[in-house]
């Protein structure tokens, strides 16, 4: 059964827990007396559904239900977590915490989404200070995987254990700050590259454009993978770290920063900030702006899935945890052709209008390859021992085309697999549609020969099993043509 | 000819600058008395030799020649480009400045890699003020295209014009800082964030690792594609950034940061940074980690490539400059196989031991297909005007292997080119190398109704042009070959 959570208070940040909660299978309550809430909250949960599912390699679990409610007691009743995401004055907290907490399930979590009070003054004067923590978020919250996660000695450790667990499993990656401060730890950078810049505008050295350009065609590119420790060891050389702040450190003492004063938020100020802010994107709307980020982050968060490395390397793990396709040949009906790509077509995989390009039909293709080849023993392990399959020939007819987001399959069928020789079919599909078809010829070889080879037993043996089964299927329409022949 | 820059000062820096130049086909002159100066600026142009090329869609000049010398008067001649990447000591920098002076061009530019001085600073007592200015570089220098360029009164427009043309020219986005500050632009942000990181460590907050975090999987990868500003109009919601400042001013009051008071250096601060650095990175050499971040880096900017967004802009605009492909029909040879792609083998397009993946096979034909369809007329604006080819079938033959780096280029055979539809044969090369065959059949189709249609005459007559034309050719070896047929 789902798992239900409670979103109180929705805006961008609510509605991107909404969002992640709801694409992850979670049943989500909301409440917000907002009357635009709904129409805000959906727009943020359309921008998900165009960016999340396809960031994976695998399909999302069946998407959750989403009701709206009128009351706190009736929102959070069923609820396991919930989230809170009201404006940042205490009170208000206080009295939302005390509407919840009359209704609600007692192992429930409390997740705070403030971005600036310490959760033992969240905690302050309320029923049960146990269950409330900090888990604070980065917008946009459906994409961006880091969420501070801050206790105070109230909580105890399985409430943490608890915290961390639920965060994971919609795809976040919790990062527990061990001791409370204010502003946790991301924003204090925040606040301090903020002041900096206001000073750089107020004193008429750089625009908003100029300061935008200098982090994202400098060192914005080096944190989205590295961030500042890693990225100054490299800088330190073989001596490391110690080298580079022995070198590094004496300028501290320079008179470089302003920070010291607080710029006053004058009109003329504020005046500026916008006017340049308008010159410099004001070409597009808010909207067309959040899709043009969310495109950039899924193509980034997708590079990074390559390489394996920083957030992409949790997207990997979370990939691994919620597949669906056959572990193994004795998880998958022999009967028919077998499920190797289950999944959503990623925004990166697509052109300026939507389709996904034709090189992705091959790239599908081969991940269905790569699949069944695992199916059958060709694993990584066995590939480090010396030996995979090479692909020599492919041949794919376009049928149909398909957009960002659809969710595709491929069935693969195994013509022979017998001897240094692999022959596979497959089928790309959308429901019911055909997409494409793809048939591959793959030459089993020795990786330090680079030559042809019979694969071992633990590949061979499953492969002809599987040979042996699709052997009585009929023979794919399509299959053996030349390009060109009808 | 070739253009020359003297490289004063080696290392990370100085060796960056280097690979640049010398990849963008300028001669290369270094002085440096390190007697391990070859060996350091060798390895960095290795990295970059790995990095860069691939980097672009198209081939690179070819590169220039790099020579070593003994003193800075032999470096400096024949140099219309000087930089200067000595330690960070102004009466240093001086002396570097005087000899210089003494040997080179009077129209030379001369750039200081400076990270903190002011070009006033560095212009004092110096011969010819107004031939130095501040062009400081991001690590890596190869990759990274960020210079903050930084003038005083005392250099001319045309000085200033002329370091943005050959910094614009060698791939860098050359960012005027109009007045001259301690620190320029982006290292104020670097050293309020370093700040703040070093009091979180010793207050014992969190460690080297979770401060990466925090930025790697949050905000860093925000800033790789939009920066701050930018990001926060799209927070502000529609009412954009002037609410965006209302609303978030107020916490600019809030004693949130540390920043006032510098942390000091003690020898127990320096041990834990550097213990917990060790913990977080020590399992990767620096060389390694060197790779792991180009690797990355070159997977984020080839990302913002394809969304033309970001400093994936500037590389796109960069490719147009020095591509050598013909523009038309009329620049190409229509009596062989038109060449339609010529570039490296890019670190993406790779797996995990180096080789090119099969789907990019596809996706070398597939940019092969679109440069001819360009070449035809079916450009951007034709699509735009309602109507394109669309890929019917592909057969590919994956002959041989190829590996990041490697220079490959495509030549496109036209076998048919009438009524609707078009029948390519494309050719992958290294050298005489053949690595690939693909031949692949394309229909014209209306964009509207998404069926088979007639080219416009501007898209026919062309196409009937290389059709005639490579009629004569003779037939491709493996044309119309079925899957599997030998």
């Amino acid at each position: 059964m789902a798992q239900t959570a409670a979103i109180i208070g929705g805006g961008v940040i609510g509605g991107g827990w909404a969002a992640r909660f709801l694409l992850m299978g979670w049943d989500v309550r909301v409440f917000d007396p907002d009357p635009e809430a709904q129409r805000k909250i959906g727009e943020v949960i359309a921008n998900a559904r165009r960016s999340l599912p396809g960031l994976s390699d695998v399909a999302l679990p069946d998407e959750g239900r989403l009701s709206f409610h009128e009351t706190i007691t009736d929102t959070v009743e069923g609820a396991s977590w919930i989230q809170e995401s009201v404006p940042e004055r205490l009170d208000l907290k206080h009295k939302v915490y005390a509407a919840i907490q009359q209704a609600c399930d007692t192992d429930a979590v409390i997740g705070s989404s403030t971005s600036g009070f310490m959760p033992s003054q969240l905690q302050e004067a309320t029923a049960r200070p146990a269950q409330i923590v900090v888990t604070h978020p980065f917008n946009p919250v459906y994409l961006l995987p880091l969420i501070e996660l801050v206790p105070s000695p109230e909580n105890p450790p399985q409430v943490i254990a608890r915290a961390k667990d639920v965060l994971t499993g919609i795809g976040c990656y919790p990062l527990h700050v061990r001791k409370e401060i204010d502003a946790h730890i991301a924003d204090r950078f925040l606040e301090a590259v903020w002041r900096e810049a206001l000073w750089l505008i107020k004193d008429g050295i750089a625009t908003t454009e100029e300061i935008d350009n200098a982090i994202r065609y400098g060192f914005g590119l080096r944190w989205a993978q590295m961030g500042l420790f890693e990225t100054y060891r490299i800088a330190g050389g073989e001596a490391g770290m110690r080298h580079f702040i022995e070198q590094f450190g004496p300028c501290l003492e320079w008179p470089w920063t302003k920070l010291m004063d607080v710029p006053e938020l004058t009109d003329e100020l504020i005046d500026a900030v916008a006017t340049q802010s308008d010159a410099q994107s004001g070409a597009f709307t808010i909207r067309e702006l959040e899709r043009i980020r969310d495109n950039n982050l899924v193509t980034i968060l997708r590079g990074l899935k390559a390489r394996d490395w920083g957030a992409g390397k949790l997207l990997n793990a979370q990939d691994k945890r919620i597949s669906r396709l056959p572990d193994t040949l004795d998880d998958a009906d022999l009967t028919k052709p077998v499920l190797t790509v289950d999944r959503a077509v990623p925004l990166d995989w697509t052109d300026y209008n939507g389709h996904m390009n034709e090189a992705r039909y091959l790239q599908a293709f081969s991940d269905a390859t790569d699949k069944l080849m695992a199916l059958v023993g060709c694993d990584m392990d066995y590939i480090a021992g010396g030996a995979s399959f090479f692909t020599a020939e492919t041949h794919i007819r376009h049928l149909d085309e398909v957009n960002a987001g659809t969710r595709i399959r491929v069935e693969t069928q195994v013509m022979s697999g017998a001897g240094k020789k692999m022959h596979v079919f497959h089928w790309m599909l959308d429901g019911d549609r055909l997409l494409a078809t793809g048939e591959q010829i793959l030459i089993h070889v020795s990786l330090a020969t680079r030559k042809a080879s019979v694969p071992d037993d633990r590949v061979a043996v499953p492969l002809a099993r599987i040979a042996a089964a699709h052997a009585s299927l009929p023979r794919p329409e399509g299959a053996g043509a030349a390009v060109g022949v009808r």
